[in-house]
């Protein structure tokens, strides 16, 4: 994805943890944190699941949006719905969580994962209140720089205007 | 299980990791230190699994048997041998992994798990060089106590006898 | 401290880690973030000066500047100037640290950490770049939250103006 | 220090913790674990302090005598008696601390430090019931294998023999 840009909308089989499908242009307003994982990637149990957990505790819901999204390319028939629920169940995940559609080519990478370019998980993705993609964070970000880029753009929502896209 | 008597033998449906199925007489001589755990258990993935994988480096295999003993009470559908050879892969589990077998008459609880009235999971159980049960304690359990007890049974091994069992 | 006002400037006796010494004045323009500190406070060692120097390898010393205040209000023989320096190199602590003035009545507590009115060590205290308070915690304060300040003031600062402060 | 021989006495020049100065002597019949360390050590506070209070609380005094041997062999004029008190009240060390006793000829390192050949701080020596030496680590030993040799040095000392010291 470029920075600054809007993504394509996500494609999600089945929505958990919600009662309404999500769309990005529902979020408008909010800065949106998206956990691309998978419940079987020991990087995304260990930093990236406690950290969307501890986002959503550190900040208001009304400014700031937590949702996973369930980017499975690997171990297809082990994490499958049914599994997913049992493991968000266990994990005590109150978020919303996506379930990225498989690709009905056969390709193993699920279709928004392949529209938006991500490399793996976990990734951390996050939106601005005008739902341009502000960062694309493949791996482990530490606290400090995710919470900079979700300050930042709480700020600049506040401003009603983007200080550093273009 | 009483601490000090040998305990039933496990009834396991599939070994992973080892090409050949392990059995408590066998493994006299060692000291034999047996997770009982299920893929989809945080303390399990978070301490347990963690700290059966260090006693594996710890400690000589010709002086100390690491085993996994999926014992899987919940989630039965998706916590399959195919899912948990996935779990094997992903987080690098090279120890021996016998699946507790089901109840063929329905009991949610595996049938091992019931013989050896574990409460849950995680379980660590610790055999003595004569095979006996010396420690079973359900929760997470710290480095310090489990080493120790470690310690002790193979103090005792050299010596060619038990200081407290009975 | 009254949070959206400047602090009376501080009243240091030494400083440490910095040629010259500085002034609030002299870091307008600048984010700037204060870790109250002393050497033999056990919260401050294993969470506030890791976190103030991972603050500092977070953010461009262009944009963020780390403080640390060394606010003695107990054991004063004990952490004098020398004993400080020792700590500093054995920490490796790089940001410059002022020394907090002993009151010249006999106040056990040094006369910054009264003029500000800090309850105690470890105390984070955050200026925007205007040279206002807007952050003061005594005790510790995640990361993520931290984070959060820091990137909502580089933010007020970008755009020119403050979107919170009275 | 050779390993399973008995030390030379330590020579310690104030024991603070205690109202009796110790001796190896008067611990025959226990297994004893001694830190070795500096308080202006980052490795000693971080890692040897907490796995001594922790082995401290672990197992009964009657069977386990953990030690503090304040060595300082840097800083020495900032680590003395009255700060090193400030410490332990700060940091809630309850077991009994012994002042190595300075070298009356000026060498940096103390007496006790010179006549065990230790390294540097921290180190662990852990002493049989029947006082010899059976580990010596210089550096950060991990809590399952300190824990694996108070173990097995129980085991022998309730068996009433060593069964791997010469």
């Amino acid at each position: 994805m470029i920075n600054g840009h809007e993504p394509p909308a996500w494609d999600v089989q089945t929505w958990l943890n919600t009662d309404v499908p999500l769309s990005l242009d529902d979020l408008r307003g909010r800065v949106v944190v998206i956990h691309a994982f998978q419940m079987l990637c020991p990087g995304c149990v260990s930093h990236g699941i406690p950290q969307a957990k501890a986002i959503q505790q550190a900040f208001p819901p009304s400014r700031v949006q937590v949702i996973g999204l369930h980017t499975v390319f690997e171990h297809h028939e082990s994490m499958n719905e049914t599994a997913l629920k049992a493991f968000l169940y266990e994990y005590r995940i109150r978020f919303p969580v996506g379930i990225d559609r498989p690709d009905p080519r056969g390709n193993p990478l699920p279709v928004t994962m392949q529209a938006w370019h991500l490399e793996g998980t976990p990734t951390l993705i996050i939106l601005d209140a005008q739902g341009r993609i502000r960062l694309q964070h493949f791996g482990q970000l530490d606290d400090l720089r995710a919470g900079a880029v979700i300050g930042q753009l709480m700020a600049e929502s506040d401003a009603g205007f983007s200080t550093t896209a273009p």
